[in-house]
């Protein structure tokens, strides 16, 4: 569907396509690798890039300093909702450089048996999905003189490296950056045919937990049989973190783990997902979650507690028959819904104190919580925005969740009380964070009609 | 008990210890550090000293080449039993250095709150030890002009170096070193005031085990809940392999676990071993062993399953929410009586295999096995030589079981069918292979007298 006013807006952005190449040539050419003290002034360089650009389009842009690389900020009046679009602007590293085809900062268009690509660091993540709402808006203000809403720009420059200014920042700026809606545009589509928002992202809660038996490393000949070893006490507690049908046994775990609605669950199998494919590319062929679900379940609605690393003992070449004094592991748990992160670590403490045998003790070191991040689909803007995609792409857009923590939709929820659509363009493919990173040509085009489609559908 | 023939010799032994101890002290004093290649002349030299000194005893003695550090045999014509002794002559590295109080190739005579002592690198492990031997000899011959029996010396420089020659010179010279009985001095007292002669050595079997799932690291956020992780399934394994009594569950694994006789079990009871203190010294109260087992049954004569190391995931610092592709764990069994390692491994192998979750695959890396070594103790030696250690000492000896493993013992017993006697005269303090060792004056000097009197028991 469009509207009279959208059409001239799409047939802009297919003339000045060309243009629009160009700029986000000139952005990726700046080497704004955040992480890296050697590249601050390439990330200055990049704010500034991006403060004159949008200036140039009729934001009151600006860039602000932190204690790290600056934010950049770009505000333009408009009637009707107050949408607030976040992107970032700073890249990976690029080592190992030797595996790069050519030089990571000097990016150009290339034919590939899949179409045309974008080759370069930063095209996919983030500098080509940014720079697809600013196209879009230009195009807009362009056709139209105005924007189709008050539309409120956020770039940051420190995404990949950990964030530390954001959350002080959102704090201090936090009138400013309150919209009705937050947009987000670093994620992908769910396959080169579909596009997805967003809407349920997993929260996160890390321990890490020690256990303690004798007060040294003791030799297996003098002491084993008769002194507890803490590897096999860890052991039986991660063995009984789940019963034999895959459920968590964390007392109190499932408070607040919702049941799919049935008309996300029809999007959901609408989707076609190759559920042999997802597991088949990592070598498995049995879904390995909580029987009755379906891998979509499992990853994106379904609660997890996973042993993301365990050590203790000689770990080296060869054997050395010791009886250690610790070990220790590092589990998360995924969360869902309205799960409690921190009812649920007491619970996992509790549980795991109930289970030391005489002798043993254990310390906990937590590694942060977050809560899952659901949005309230029922605003009207998530189904204006999923129609306004599928219009756009050959495949009806879907709401989808996200087996992932992508912070920033948390801390907009967290911090600000606004809901995030994540809605992006990249590929599977795109090697985000590896050499040779690309964006197809088409997800760099279509991702800015899609914009447009979304802002007029929003205003 | 003193027999005419003995109280001669242990007065000698008494008047003749300043020089035996400037004996020892020559020895002490040539650095032969097996393992490092810029000691091989000090290796040398030791065993040049150890033939010019066995010699002077009337010794048929001989320095023989290995590919490594030579080893020195010894042998002395004799009436009825033919007797083996073996000791080593090589010793530790010395590092740090800088925790040492004087230098460590430097010995001398110091008092100490509980006794004189001789300090420095080797005087306890083993060339105190194996002069204590060579001393009760060279009384005996003294004063009698022969010796009470056959007498063979076998004393080794690559102890402390992982006796790479040790099997083949073993199998090759099998006629010359076989002899009616063995008698090794390198283990140590049971407490300061009660001798031992070890009769049982428990065997190991060790295996490293690596459980695969997915055929690389995932990323938690995205596989999580769908993808099998190997720490989980790995954990579950090894939770398995005791049950909640402390029994080890792989299928027939106490084949040939038998029960101690009521008469050794009497000798360790009157041990009053002191089952708090010696788990109080590591920061335990319980054992952890079998229910209804003593501690000494717990790590002399019962079977074990401990797990030495166990790595997988992310192990580093923070936190990575990786799902590993693999997990691994070392695995080591002690084995007693006539437990078969063989027939274990093969059980444990089956029994993991049996655990392993749809898309799991495992592989077993197997790090030796030896069976567990026990005496005939039924041979009327080895109550003499009990009876006669309990002459020289202020408490009984008993026949007592060692939690480790000893090779020698083993291989004695395997390439030459012989028997051995474990009888030394260390403490728990002597701080072998640390710096600052020490033997006691009193364990050199009762050490001479001990074998003299072993010798008159078995002649």
């Amino acid at each position: 569907m469009t509207t009279p006013d959208l059409e001239p807006v799409l047939a802009r952005i297919d003339a000045d396509l060309p243009q629009a190449l160009e700029r986000l040539m000139d952005l990726l050419r700046i080497p704004s690798i955040s992480t890296d003290p050697a590249y601050k002034g390439a990330c200055d360089a990049a704010a500034d890039w991006l403060v004159e650009d949008l200036t140039s389009i009729g934001f009151d842009a600006s860039k602000r300093a932190t204690p790290g690389h600056p934010m950049v900020l770009g505000h333009a009046k408009g009637q009707g909702k107050h949408l607030m679009f976040y992107g970032h602007y700073d890249v990976q590293p690029v080592d190992p450089l030797s595996l790069w085809d050519r030089a990571p900062f000097d990016p150009e268009v290339q034919d590939t048996p899949k179409g045309k690509v974008i080759r370069g660091r930063g095209t996919s993540d983030d500098k080509g999905q940014l720079m697809t709402f600013v196209e879009a808006c230009r195009a807009w203000k362009a056709v139209h003189g105005t924007l189709p809403a008050r539309i409120s720009l956020f770039f940051e420059g420190e995404e990949e490296s950990g964030s530390p200014s954001l959350i002080p920042f959102m704090k201090e700026n936090a009138e400013e950056l309150t919209a009705d809606i937050a947009l987000i545009c670093d994620t992908g589509l769910f396959d080169e045919e579909t596009p997805a928002i967003t809407t349920m992202l997993r929260g996160l809660l890390g321990e890490e937990i020690v256990v303690t038996g004798p007060d040294k490393d003791l030799h297996s000949g003098m002491y084993g049989g008769a002194a507890i070893n803490p590897i096999r006490v860890l052991s039986r507690i991660i063995a009984a973190l789940h019963d034999d049908s895959g459920r968590i046994t964390v007392p109190g775990f499932y408070d607040g783990v919702p049941e799919i609605s049935d008309e996300m669950m029809a999007q959901w199998q609408a989707l076609g997902f190759d559920d042999a494919g997802f597991l088949g590319e990592v070598g498995l062929s049995v879904p390995a979650g909580e029987s009755g679900r379906s891998v979509l379940e499992m990853i994106w609605a379904r609660p997890t507690c996973e042993v993301n690393g365990i050590w203790g003992g000689y770990t080296g070449d060869g054997f050395k028959t010791v009886l250690p004094s610790k070990a220790s592991a590092k589990i998360s748990f995924r969360l869902v819904g309205t799960q409690d992160p921190v009812k649920i670590r007491d619970s996992f403490r509790a549980m795991v104190r109930s289970m030391l045998p005489p002798d043993c003790t254990v310390e906990f070191h937590g590694h942060g919580t977050a809560p899952a991040s659901v949005m309230s689909t029922e605003d009207p803007a998530f189904e204006k925005a999923r129609l306004a995609l599928s219009d756009e792409w050959p495949r009806p857009a879907a709401f989808i969740g996200s087996g992932g923590s992508i912070p920033i939709a948390g801390y907009f929820k967290q911090f600000l009380g606004m809901d995030a659509m994540l809605i992006g363009f990249g590929r599977d493919d795109d090697l985000i964070h590896s050499p040779n990173e690309k964006y197809a040509l088409e997800s760099f085009h279509k991702g800015i009609r899609s914009w447009a489609r979304v802002l007029a559908a929003l205003s």
